[in-house]
């Protein structure tokens, strides 16, 4: 299989605008990413689209053909990949799949998700669609209850409190501040988070991504057409993998163990020739911050019952050990479901062309993406190499 | 790229069960072409499911990794494609990619759908979601509808009569009074044809495909797999290609020229290096008459205005010139929305494979196969070919 470079980025910014239209997010995400990459769009061989709720909320599926249309690629190749919250990501995973096997020579990517044009309630009901309805939704679990069963069991288990975990809500928040496509744009201290409300039982406010709009692409090229288009340093996906795990938690060996994140981890990094310490940054699925915890455990970078050692603004942080959330992550950019792993791409691509300005990683050369449907369910990795 | 095989196949029956669950009807299909393939479940290296109304109509995505889940695959990468009624033909190209370009050695498809459960209305208002919410949906449209404007259109066009789409119909439902997994098992006759209900204006109840319930299965192998299991003779996917149009009629250049119709068909035919004369037996996207007229013509087997050529029971039976919906069709067979392409490979491996019992057509040796989502939005051509 050929290697596959990503060769522009696009975003728009993530609103709560309830007037947004997703065919116009989609499309302004492309058309910025066609421009960055300086390619002809009739050079672009397929369009794919992450999205979880368009069917659901906006009486809208075949997103493909239609945000095709609206970009003007009308007639192109163009699906829509769905995996809960893990779309985007997904996405990404095909279109990678069709470069590096020989399908297309340069493709796009779309992550769109348009969540603030119905009321809370409804929101809430769509987002349980990416649990096991029969087994979960049926009972009124939602995604919030479930991470709360999650993160109550982890908070049992191991023996700590619940504040153990802001220091992954404030950092996101101290990296959102000089995104200007961030959602959120305020400070957040631990006294605030300890002051914010219990939405459910443990898991606070500011433990929650919020509910948004927003769309994010990438154009994925072969070498030869990354070649013409090269402007001193390119990004290659050095490791692409998916993963499965039974969506029920009550069908999980273990409640706190993620075999996807861990089983996609491995094969991506495998993939790469990388191990741990040769990943300078990590966007990480930060939903929820008991994500975040088992995450670092499941990807290894952590023994079980050790994922809050990460949890220390200092070690996490732009200039730390390992940075996470380096534009706000889910957390504070904001969480567009299906848009989000195609936004995670996005902002590791900055950070490798050295783009990310303020948000700038020193020196960053290799970054980890991790993109999760429902609460690991489906997990895809990417590692994102700058090439010299 | 490699070339890809159908090592194997199944099927569940379709009917109009309320009762029938997703997750089992996916599981039990995947498990039978499993089955049919003698090969070992550990050797699958994805699954792709093809579904269309999951979310909207069972309050459940993510079926990528619940039907992994349920068919003992769990931990594989598997994720959805959604095109509307061309799910399962984007899911089986999606696959075809994975196993061409050498991310894996052997796949799964699964398409699968679910309609009984809910109201007539919830239905219709569901398969809406396919057309433009914004241009066509929002002012009641449905796919009803929509076609009953082409089939007006054509008609008006040419100067035909509406009874003279019933012959696509009535072969139909004779090749489905052989087929076992059928939904319909009645004979029809012009003047049956002619004696039922319009139901939307020129549309006869008998001009659509009816809503069921249903899965279907395929699995793909590259060439050593494939090798390792052949009985004799087996199935190459000699071409697949998938194309998009505007989702909107009104923004088409001609409302009765299927562009991407004509795009897929003959990107695929110069894939497998075929003319129309080579093709055995077509399996036509026929929810509607009038798709089947102008997919005859968009295709290329006859003129603008000339698709009612073939509307002759003869030319079109299984052993005519040109076999069309060999096993019943969308039309007779059944349309569950997202399984339907899928079905369609099954029945024309099933042809190439001389295992279609009544319903073989005479010395099979190439099928063309097209699903098509909305009103030829999104339109997937495969081209199959039995190798000796």
């Amino acid at each position: 299989m050929r290697d596959v470079f990503i060769a522009g980025v696009g975003q728009t910014p993530i609103t709560k605008d309830p007037n947004s239209r997703g065919r116009y997010l989609g499309a302004a995400a492309v058309k910025a990413a066609l421009t960055d990459a300086k390619l002809d769009p009739g050079r672009i061989g397929a369009l794919y689209v992450g999205n979880m709720l368009s069917g659901v909320l906006a009486h809208q599926q075949q997103l493909g053909g239609l945000i095709a249309d609206y970009t003007g690629l009308a007639g192109i190749e163009a699906v829509t990949i769905e995996a809960a919250c893990a779309s985007g990501g997904a996405a990404v995973r095909v279109a990678y799949q069709a470069v590096a096997g020989g399908s297309h020579d340069a493709v796009a990517v779309c992550g769109v998700e348009r969540m603030t044009h119905v009321d809370r309630d409804e929101v809430t009901r769509a987002l349980a669609t990416a649990a096991d309805w029969e087994l979960e939704g049926v009972c009124g679990e939602s995604f919030l209850s479930l991470n709360a069963k999650l993160m109550r069991a982890y908070m049992d288990r191991y023996g700590v409190t619940a504040e153990r975990f802001a220091p992954f809500a404030i950092t996101a928040h101290e990296n959102a501040l000089t995104n200007p496509n961030a959602l959120l744009h305020k400070p957040l201290d631990l006294e605030t988070y300890l002051a914010s409300r219990v939405v459910a039982d443990p898991i606070r406010l500011f433990d929650v991504s919020p509910v948004c709009n927003g769309a994010s692409a990438v154009i994925l090229a072969a070498p030869h057409v990354a070649g013409e288009l090269a402007k001193g340093s390119s990004v290659r996906i050095a490791g692409s993998a998916l993963a499965t795990a039974p969506l029920a938690l009550s069908r999980r060996a273990d409640l706190l163990e993620l075999t996807a994140v861990s089983a996609s981890t491995q094969r991506a990094m495998q993939q790469a020739g990388i191990g741990h310490d040769d990943i300078d940054l990590f966007e990480p699925h930060d939903a929820y911050t008991i994500m975040t915890a088992l995450t670092l455990e499941a990807a290894g970078f952590t023994r079980a019952g050790s994922g809050l050692d990460y949890a220390d603004t200092a070690r996490i942080g732009l200039r730390g050990e390992l940075p996470l959330a380096t534009f706000g992550g889910l957390k504070a950019r904001g969480h567009p479901v299906g848009a989000s792993g195609c936004y995670q791409i996005v902002e590791a691509f900055l950070q490798l062309t050295e783009r990310a300005g303020a948000n700038q990683v020193p020196d960053a050369e290799v970054a980890l993406v991790q993109n999760i449907g429902g609460t690991g369910a489906t997990v895809v990795t990417h590692v994102l190499a700058r090439e010299r």
